[in-house]
Parts: structure tokens; sequence; C-alpha cells
């Protein structure tokens, strides 16, 4: 079959053996697959993630042999390994968690040299893990559950309990799935910024409610403007707080995932905000404690999502909640994989581009 | 009066004017006051201190001008300003929040250019603050109250739901006030770690249930071993986190304050640990996000305490559900002030030095 392959720190097209789906898999053609940031990150700085996998405990990727990554995708059902339940006919259009149940343990897609992601014409999943794509959602749409799962995921942490007044910073990919679940989670005033006038539309388009161009005023304070207490909020303080500013709860989303971001955040944020980092820098960051410590900061880093917020947000997409189609900027083929890379470096031309490998 | 006085970067022993109390404020005579490690900090780096104060828009110290810190004290009140109710006669011991209330708002006492703090003889301070000594406690430990409180604080903000094991990296004043907390809330088993082995019997006396050698044992294995789930809390949970260690949550109270803590932190730290940053690192620090992201840690930097907080320490010591003598290693005079502060970098000999103004 042929694929996009991240080989010696570049993205080529050749053919490799088409995987055969085992006890339990099921071989399915990818019919679409978003690029994800992390896969620009990954590409960038390989031996980072590399190193930090082994930190963790996770297995690191080989970089001297191939990997395909890939891991937003929709697919069709083909055939059935050994043993399969087969409750989904084949020519069923669905998607996954980029994960496999091995009897070794769960193995990610995605970012792995022995199950190739959706920048290939096949690949493999778990049964248990399948689910139908509902109301015939287009495959290009359905592609969006995983990236959508993020924001729900980065949302479901900030541990919301009601009052507080969202920031969004940076509004690519991560930063509109977060607008879209703070929407489905009824928090308004939604307040983002970013430097690119095609993303603020998108985020407006999205749910956030007011926008920001922090070239023309800081986030903070815009912030700050829409987040004032009302009158009964102000009168049931107690006494010694009464002094401080009287500003609703922050939380803070911070998108961008490039360092000396957080340091930004510790400085412009308000006392006790709450900083949820779903921006993934890849790089070692500075900051100074000292403003965590006297402004009483917390920051909750987020990673992924859980198999009910990935279902979740494949019923929101497929129920019209939320926008997914506003986000895909550009559909292409295997062909068009390394270009894309590069393309989606201009935020005024790229948001989400969908890998098409039959296209 | 006399006072230890920080000026040009040291502590001078000098005679200074006797404060005259306005109105709602009360002159106290100053009977003892603890040396914290935010005063060998500030004397160390009080450029950085005041550059963070303006970034958090709080008052500066003018460092050209003298300042008297000391924020740990226990006073004996001497006389009223005008207007005072004075519901307590002169005589009478007392604590107080290290502030005073003032018409312009209110103004920390301890690094303040026009309020002197505990290491001269007398002072002010605001009536409705007034906390009277209760059973006849000694000063000495009354002057325990403030970083008791410090402790209490770390442990409310680490907002426990029960189940969780802490581990506790650190053993000077704070980790001990912090282990003190953790015991009165009833969490067990309480690991605590610290090189020194004087810290790590005080440490075992406030409350610790296992101490920690970092150099025989990695505290963050000491602490797994002590945290694994029941048979019953394995069984309990989700099919795909079946694959995950089986660990109870984790609760981590950073309690020493220095570059690169929060990064060895990070890496020792299990998945979805909770942090609680309570040591004062006044430097710039370098960590590595993607730690904090694969394992989707949160970190909850925290300062001071409540009012309630306050009072509740001051009780937990009068009542002796708190040990605070085992802390106090040493009493010195104003004199003795400069010398203390050298001291206190020897973790073998001192825990907390305690300064009587009047010795």
């Amino acid at each position: 079959m042929r694929a996009a392959i991240f080989r010696n720190g570049e993205i080529v097209v050749d053919r490799m053996a088409g995987p055969k789906p085992g006890p339990g898999q099921v071989l399915v053609k990818t019919l679409a697959c978003g690029i994800c940031g992390s896969d620009l990150h990954a590409r960038q700085h390989a031996p980072r993630m590399v190193e930090m996998a082994r930190k963790t405990g996770r297995p690191p990727m080989d970089l001297s042999r191939d990997v395909v990554f890939g891991h937003e995708f929709c697919c069709e059902i083909v055939d059935y390994g050994p043993g399969a339940a087969r409750k989904l006919k084949p020519g069923t259009h669905v998607c996954s968690l980029p994960a496999l149940l091995t009897p070794e343990g769960i193995k990610g897609i995605g970012y792995s040299n022995d199950f190739v992601g959706g920048y290939a014409e096949q690949m493999l999943l778990s049964e248990p893990l399948l689910l139908e794509v509902p109301n015939g959602l287009a495959p290009e749409h359905a592609a969006l559950t995983e990236p959508l799962a993020v924001g729900v995921h980065a949302v479901a942490k900030a541990n919301i309990r009601g009052g507080e007044v969202p920031l969004v910073i940076g509004c690519g990919p991560v930063g509109l799935a977060v607008i879209a679940a703070l929407k489905i989670k009824g928090l308004h005033p939604i307040v983002a910024a970013d430097y690119s006038p095609a993303r603020r539309a998108l985020a407006a388009k999205l749910g956030a409610d007011i926008v920001v161009d922090p070239r023309v005023s800081q986030p903070y304070a815009t912030w700050a403007e829409h987040a004032q207490m009302s009158e009964a909020e102000k009168a049931a303080r107690p006494p010694l707080q009464a002094v401080l500013p009287a500003l609703k709860p922050a939380i803070i989303f911070e998108c961008v995932g490039v360092p000396g971001l957080l340091q930004q955040v510790f400085e412009g944020a308000p006392r006790d905000a709450r900083i949820v980092v779903v921006g993934v820098c890849m790089e070692s960051d500075r900051n100074e404690p000292m403003l965590g410590i006297m402004k009483e900061l917390n920051v909750q880093y987020v990673l992924g999502y859980t198999p009910e917020e990935f279902s979740a947000s494949l019923r929101l997409i497929a129920e019209g909640q939320v926008d997914a189609a506003a986000m895909v900027t550009e559909e292409v083929g295997i062909d068009g994989v390394a270009k894309a890379f590069a393309d989606l470096a201009n935020p005024e031309t790229h948001t989400k581009i969908i890998v098409q490998p039959w296209r």
C-alpha cells in the first residue's frame, strides 16, 4: 500500500506492506485523517519526543525505522482478524481512539514503528474500540473527533464550578476545540486571543464571545473588563478580600505550546487563576515560580481524553452541536502530506488539513 | 528602641524611633518572633523580591531605607491609639496576622519601610486582627502560629478528597508545618523526605509515618511502596485504566524552594499527581512541561493563609495538638539575629530560632 512515511526526519511517499489483522483486530481503509500540531512537533523534535517517552516509561519510537503518523482518523471496515465478534459490517464507517489493545497492553497509533497511523491507505484497529459514525457524517468531519476530544478533556480537567470566565490563549485547532467545548458547557463570556484574523474569525464562529488581537489590546485586560463581579458577588466577599480586585474566577487555557508562553500567562493571570496547559511545549521552559506563588496560581497539565470524552465528541459533531466543518481548510492525498506540513505554518491559510489516502 | 535592621543588604543592630499608635492601632511589646526562611531569602535576594512585588502590583520595599523583618510574632499589649475599642487589657499576650489595616488598604508587616516587624522591641498591630493567646501558652510557642498556618493553608489548598497518600519533600519549618497539618487532617501514611537526620527525626515527631533519606532510597519509590491500591480499589478501576500502575492518588508537597526542585518532582511524580508548591523559590526556574503533560500533573502554588486558618493554627498549638515546642532549637536576643541568620544554614543544628527582643 501507499503511505506518507516519517523517515530520516522527513515525510516521504513510498509503498509498504499492507497490515494483516491479528486476533481481535480489524483491517480498515483510511478514509480521512487530520494533520495534528503534534505531528508537526514530532517531525521537528522527534529525538526529544523519544527522550520524553523514555522518561515517562512509554515505549519510544525507533527513529532509524519507518513511522507513519496520523491519529485523527475515520475509516471503513474492510475485514476482521480471527476470533472477532464482527458486530459492524464491512463497509461501515468508524472512528476509534488511536490505540490498539494487544496482549502486551495498550499500544498507541500514530507514533509507532509497529502500527501505521492514518497517513496510509490501510491500518489496523481494535474491535472493542470501534465507534460507528452516526447520521451519515462525512469522514472528513468524523476525523475531527480526536481534536475535539482534546478540547472536551481540557475543559473537563478545568474542574469548572460555574461562574468562572474563561480566557483561551491561541486559537489553533486545540484552542478552537477548547472554545467549542466551553460553548457546550454553557460558560460565558468566552474570551479568546490570537494574532491571526482568520483564526479569530473561526474562534467567533465556534463560540468565542469576545475575540482579542493581542497587537491591539492586552488579552488579560480585555478578560478583566468582562470578568467584573456583580454587586451581589462583591457584597458576598469576606472583609479582608474586599481590598482585592472584584473579578470573577479566571480559567486560562494555554493552547499555544511554545517556550515562554506559560511565563506570559503567569505575568498576565489574575490572582487565584486556574491555568490549563493544553498546548504541547516539547522544549524545556523557564518561568518565575514567585509569580505563581504570589498569585496562588494553579496549573493543570492535560493530555488526551477518556474513551467517554472521545465518543461524546463524535456525537457532538454528528449532531451538529459543534461546527466541525468550519475548521477544515484543505483536503490532500498522500502525495500532499509533506507540503501540508509546511503549509500549516501559516495560520492565515490553514487550520486543519485532512489527508484522504484514497484521493 | 533597639532593633535588628536590614540595611544595605546586612542585618545590623541600631536604635530607632519607637512607633506611635494611630487610630485603631495598638502599640505592643514584641515578646517573641521566629526567623523565617523567607527572611533569609529576602536578605539574599532583596532586589529580586522588589521586582516580584512590582510585577504583582504590591508596594515594593525601598532598599535604600531601613526595613525590620519579622512576621512570626507574639506580643504584649502596651497601649492603644485613638478611637480603639480596647477589648483586651494592656498586658494581654496576643498574636496577629502580619498585617495592618490602614485607610489606604492592608499593609504587610515584616517587609515594609513603614511598619517594623518583630525583630524590634515594639511594633504596631491592628486591633481587629488581635488574637488573645489562650491557655497561658508561652510566647515562643505562640509565635509558631504563623509558620503552622502556612502548613494548614497548603494542606487546605491541596483539596484533599480522602484516600490520597501524601509525600512531603523537605522537612524544614515549612515541611514540618505541612506534616503537622496533614496529621491533624488524618491522612495516612504521611511519607516525608529530607537529607538531614535531625529534620527526619523532627518530621517523625510531628507526624510523618515514614521518613526517607534520599541518599539511601528514592523518595518516590518509597512513596509508591506505601501507596499500593487495595484489591477492592484495583477492581473498581475502569478497564482501560487497569493497565496503569495500581497506585493511590499522590499529593506531593514541595517544601524546599530552590531552582531545579520542581523539575525533580516532575521526574519523580506518578501520573495524575497533585503538587503543592509551598517552598518559595525566588529565582527563575526551568522545567520540562512535557513531563507535566504526559503525566497530567497539577501544580498548586500557595502563599500565606486565611484569617480563619491563622486563628485555627493558634488554637492547635495552644491545645497541644501540634508539638510546636519541638521545632524551636534556639532563642536569641536582638544582638543574636545576624548570627542566627548564618546559623540557620545548618539543618543539623537549627530548625526554628526565636528572637526575644527583650532578652
